[in-house]
C-alpha cells in the first residue's frame, strides 16, 4: 500500500516559525514517527510552495497510489486548479488542515479541495495526518 | 473515560430512508459495533430532532464527560444556539458529518459548530464516528 | 386514503389573534368542515410550535400516508431540517401558506420546503388546504 | 363567468419539445378538456412570446373578466412591466407554473407577478390550471 | 423643431386605472394641452407595451428629430437594449418618470436609460413632460 | 400587575459557565432579588432551550399579562417564528440582552424580535432586566 | 413667493475649478441672472461645505418658504441626516444635480434626498436650477 | 455626579415637527422635568446638527464626566468618527434612540456607536433618556 | 445544409451608427459576402428588436435547420426566455457577439444564452459569424 | 507566421483522464494534426501547471510572435497576473476553452483573460484551437 | 515651498488618549520637530473634527500650496465630499494614516481619498508624515 | 544592514512594456542608482513570476535580513499564501506598489499583504522603493 502526503505553502516553516508556540518539531521529524508507526505502508512525502508543482505531483501519484493526504495550505482557498487536479485523478484524496480553517478568517472558509475530496479532517494539529491514514486504511 | 455521541435531526431515519442506497443498517446497529470495538470506554448515545433538546444534552454531559461527538445535522448550518452551547461547556467536542458538507449546497458550507469545536471530520460516512473516537483518545 | 395536515408555529393562534381581521374561526373549526367535505378520506391533523416535533411527525406519517399538507409557518424560511425531512420521506408533500409569502418581507421569499415539495399553493387563505387536497386526489 | 388563461414564452412548444418526457399533448388539447369540464364557464385562451402582447391582453381582459390565470413563463422572473400590469387591472390574477419554480435555478425564485397576484400554484403540471379555476370558483 | 414623446408599458392605462387617484385625464388629453401650449413645435407621440417597438421608434426618430422625451416605464429598470438604443442614436433624450422612481421599490432605482440620457426629470407627475420640453428648448 | 421574564437558550448556564468571569450567581438568584425589589408586582419566570416552548409561553401569557421581558438568546438572530409570536400577541414585549449584541459577531446584529418589540435594552448585564421592569412601569 | 437655493460641498469651487471645462462663471454670477429672470420671486441662496449647516438652514427656511431647491453635492449619497431634515420640514424640496449622477460612479447612484423630495432634476447643468423654479411655479 | 446628554441632527425639531403626532413638548421642556427628577445630579445638555461639533463635545466632557447619554440621530448609522470618539474617551456612553431603529429602514440597523457604548436603549420614546440615567446610576 | 443567422436589438443600426467608427457597411452587405463564400449552404437571416419575435423565429427554425447563429444583443444579458428557447429546440446554436462582452460593463458578463449554446465566439467583429459557420461545418 | 499555443493547468491530463469520456487522444496527438493542417505556419506549443511559467512564456513570445492561443485552464478565473501579462505584451491573444465555461460553476464565469484578449472561443472542444488559428489568419 | 498638513477627526486626542500606549507626545509636539527638520520649507498645520472645515481648508490652500498631506481620519472612509475636494484642487495631496488601515476593520479598507491622491502612506506611525514630506520633495 | 527588494509578476517587463509611457528604464537600471545612493546598506534583489518562488525567497531572507520591500504585483490581491509567509517570518516587510492600487479596478483594492506588513507605500512610482528604504532606516 502506497500513500503520499502532499503539503502546500508555508508548511515547510514548521519548527522554525514561532517555536515557542508551534514547538521545534519539524514536519520531517513528525513524518519519521508516522512512518515508524505505519511500517507496513509506504508513506512518501512532498512539499512545495509552488501551486503548479503540487498539481504536477498529484498527477504523478494520482493514478497509481492508494491514497493521498493533501494539506494545500493557503492554496486551499484560491486554487481552482488544485481542485480540478484532485477531481481529475483516480486515487482518493483526504484533505487535512492542522488548524481548524472553519474557525479562522472568512476567506479560509472556502475550499476548492473539499468538494472533490473523499473526506476532510480539520483542526487536530499534526494528529490529523495520522487520522487521515487511519481513514484510508478503513 | 466517558464519551457521548449526539446526533441531530433526521439521523434517526438511517436504515429506513432509501435502504438500497444507504443500506439497512441503523445507527443503533452501528453503535453496537463501535461500543464493542471500544469496550473499555463508556460510549453513550443521544438523538433528537429538537434543537433545544440537543442543547440540553450538551449542558448535561458537557461538564463531566471526556469527549462529545456531535453531528448536529441540518442544525449545524442555522443554530447559533448550539454553537453557543458548544462554546459554553468544558468537554471538547468533535464535529462529525457523514457526508462531506463542503461538497453539497452552499447553505451547508456554513457551520456554527466548527468555530467552537476541537476539530472537524466530514465525509467518511459512519466511519467518521470511529475516527472521532480515535481523535479523542489521542 | 390517508392525508395528514401539519401546521407549524403560531398557526394555533388562528381565531384568537386579531379576530376582527382573521375572523373568529379556529383552524379546528375549519378542519371539521374539510373533514365533512372529504368524508371518504381520512384527514388527520397535527400542530406544533416545536420544529423537531414537526420533523418527528413527518417521519411518522411519511412512509405510510398518501399525502401530507405542510404549512411550516415561519420555519419554512429557516429550517433546513424540515426540508431534509420532506426529502427523506416517501409520501408526497404539498406546501401551503395562508398568505402569499412571495408578497411579504424578503426573508419570507426563501423556502427550504419548496424544492422538495410536490407543489406549492400560496395566498388563498384557508381555501389553500382544500385546493391541496384536490391536488392530492388528482 | 369569464376566465382568461394567458400563457407566456415557450409554452407554445408543449407537445413538440421532448415529447418522450413532456408527452405529445399540446396545451390546446389540454385546454379542450378543461373547457369540457367547466362547460358553464367561458374559458378563453391567449399565448404569446412577446412580453408587451401579454401586457396588452391583461389590459384588455383585466377590467371585465372574472378571473385571469397567468403563466408568464420566463417573463415571470424579469418583467416588472407584467407585474405592474397585474397590479393596475381589476380582475384577480392567479399565478400558475407547470414546474415548481422554487426548486429550479436561483434566478427562477424571483417573481414580479407573485406580489400582485391573488395566489400562486406551482409544480402540479397542467393540473395547476384546473386548481386555479377551482380557486377562482371559490 | 420636432420633438417625440415615447411612452412605455402600462402608461396607456392612465385615466382608466384607479381614476379616483390618478384622475380621469388620459395621456392623450394631456398631450393635446401640451401641443396647444407649444404650438410652434411639432410634438408627436408614440406608446407601446412592446420593448422592441420602443427601440424601433427610437431608431426611426433618433437621427432626424431635435429631441426625444422617453418614459420607458418598467422597461427603464431592465432593458439594456433600450439603453443601447438611446446611446446609439443622435437625438438627445430626456428621461421622464411621472412618479419619483428613487422613492419606490429598490428594483426601480436602477435605470439603464439614465447613463445615456441628456438629463432626468422624476416625480413631477405629468408636468414632468412640460419641464422636459422646456429643457430641450434651452 | 403581572410581568413574565422569558429567557432563551443557554441562559440556564449562568453561574455555572466560567464562574471566574461571569460570577457564580445564577439567574434564579438574581431573580429573587428582583422579585424582592418589586414586591408589589407578580414577576414570573420561564426558561427553555427549545424555540417552540418559548413560542408556547409567549402565547400563554401574551393575552393576559401586563408586560413580557424577553431575552431570546441565540434565537433572537434566527427565529422568525418568535418574532411572529411577539407580533401576534397583545402584551407589550421588552427585548433584553445581557451583552451588547451590536458589539459582537455580525450574525448577532440581526434581530427578528426588535421590529416587533416595544423597546430594546442591550449591554447592561443583568441590570438590563431591572431597567426593563422600570420601562414597563412607566 | 419665497424660494431658497441651498448648495452643498464643493459647489463653491464653480468658476475656479478647471475653468477651461466648467467655464469661469461662478454660481453667484448665474444666480444673479436667475434672480433677474424671476424678479417677482424672492430667490435667496445658501452654500456650505458643512453638512450640519445645511441641515440648520433647511430647518430655518423649511416651515415658512414656498420652495427649496437643494443640491446637496456629495452629501446626497451619504447623509441620512439631510434626508431626515427634508422629510421633517414642510416646504417642498426639489433635488437638483448639475451632472447626471445616474451616469457616474456607483456610489453616486444612491440618494438619501430623493425619497423625501417632491421631484428630481439631474444632468441639465446650471439650467437645472431654472427648471426647478419652473416646477415650483406650477 | 455629572452627566451630559448629547443630541445629534434634527432632534432640535422636536415639538415643532408634526406636533399632532410627536406632541408639542420640546426636548428642552422634557429636559427640565428630567433635571427636576434628578436634582442631585448635574445634567447638562448639548445639541448640534454638525457631526464634528458632537465629536468636539465628546472630547470636552469625555475625560471628566461620570456619564454621557448620546443620541447621535442619523449620524449613528454613518459616522465612524463619532464611534472612534466614543472609543477614545474615558467616560461611559449610553446610546439612546427615541424610536426603535431596529424596526425602521435597513440603513438604520447599522450603528457605529453601539460597539463602543456601555449599553443601548432603543424605542422607549423620551423615557429612554430617563432609563439611561437610571442605568448610569447603577 | 441550412443555417439561420438571428440578430437581436440594435444590430440593425450597423452602418448607420457612428459610421466613422463602425464603418458604413451594413449587416446585409456583410451577409451577402458570407452567402457568396458559403455558396453551397443556405444561409438565411432574421433580425428583430422584439424579444418575442426572436423566440418565435428560434421555434420556427429550431427543429429543422442544421445550425443557428444567435447574436441576441442586449437580450443576451436579461432574457431567460431566449435561453429557454435555445434549450427547448433541437438545432445547435452558436452564440456570437461582435464585441467582447467580457471586456465591457459588468451587466454584460451574464449570458442566459451561453449555458444552452453549443459554443461561444466573442470579440472578433463581424468575422465572428464566419467563424461560427466554420464551427458548424466541423 | 508564428503562433504559440499555451495551455494551463491539468490540460496535460487529456487522454489519460477518463478516456472513456474524453477519448484517448492527447493534446500532443491533436497538435500534430493541427500542425499538419497549417503546414505553412509555425505552430509551437507550451504547457505548464505553474502560473508563473505561463506568464514567463507569454513574455517570451509576446513581443515577436504573430498570435497566441491561450487556454489558461483554472488560472483563467483567478490569475490577475496572467491577465496583466496578456495586457502588457504586443502579440494578440485569443482565449480558448475546451468546455463552455459559461455553462459550468459560477466561479468559472469570471475571466481575467477575456478583458485583455482579442476574442474568446468557448465550448467547441479541441476544435476551438482550430477556430482560433482561423481567427488569427483573418 | 509651502506644505500644509491637514488632520481630521479625533487626531487632536493624540497624547491625551491612552498615553501609556500612544505616548504623551501630542501632534503639535511632533510638528515642531518636523518643522525643525525641514526648516527651509513652510509647513503649516490645520486640524478639525468638522468634515466641511476640512473641505474649506483644502479649497483655501489647494490652488497655491506646493503640497498637502492629508490624514482625514475616519472621514477617509465615508466622505465623498472630501474626495471630490481633493480631485477639484490643483495641489498634489499625499494621503497618510498613522495606523495601517488595511489591517483594521473592513469599513476602514475603503478610502474616498486614495483614488484622487498622488500617493498613499499607511502604517508608519507619525513617521508617515515625514515620509510624505520626503515624497513631495522628490 | 541588509535589505531585500522582492518584485512579483510582470515587473520584469518594466522598460520593455510601452516604453513611450513607462520610459525605457528597467528596474535593474533603477536598482543600481538606489544601491549607489544607499552605499552603506546591502540592497539585494529578487524577481519572479512564480508565486511559490516569492514565498521561498521570503522564507530565505525573512529570519536574517533587517528589512524586506515587497511589491507582489498581481499576487497582492489573490495570494493568501504570500500573506501567510509575510506573517510567518521575522523581518519587517514594507509593501510597495508603483501605481496607486486604490485608484484602479475594484479587484486591486484587496491586499493580502497589507494586514501583515509594517506599512504601505502606494502610487509614488519607482520612488516608492526609495521611500520604503527611508522608512526602514527610521
Amino acid at each position: 500500500m502506497k500513500i503520499c502526503i502532499i503539503n502546500g505553502p508555508n508548511l515547510n516553516l514548521l519548527g522554525k516559525r514561532e517555536p515557542e508556540i508551534y514547538g521545534s518539531q519539524t514536519f520531517k521529524d513528525y513524518l519519521k514517527k508516522l512512518q515508524g508507526k505505519y511500517a507496513n505502508i509506504e508513506v512518501s512525502y512532498f512539499q512545495s510552495n509552488i501551486e503548479g508543482e503540487l498539481i504536477d505531483r498529484l498527477h504523478e501519484v494520482g493514478f497509481s497510489y492508494d491514497g493521498i493526504i493533501l494539506n494545500a495550505g493557503a492554496y486551499t482557498h484560491t486554487s481552482i486548479g488544485l481542485g480540478d487536479a484532485v477531481k481529475g485523478i483516480k486515487t482518493p484524496v483526504v484533505e487535512v488542515h492542522v488548524s481548524n480553517i472553519m474557525a479562522r478568517e472568512d476567506f479560509r472558509h472556502i475550499s476548492y479541495i473539499s468538494p472533490n475530496a473523499k473526506g476532510c479532517i480539520f483542526g487536530f494539529g499534526l494528529e490529523g495526518y495520522d487520522l487521515a491514514i487511519e481513514s484510508l486504511l478503513k
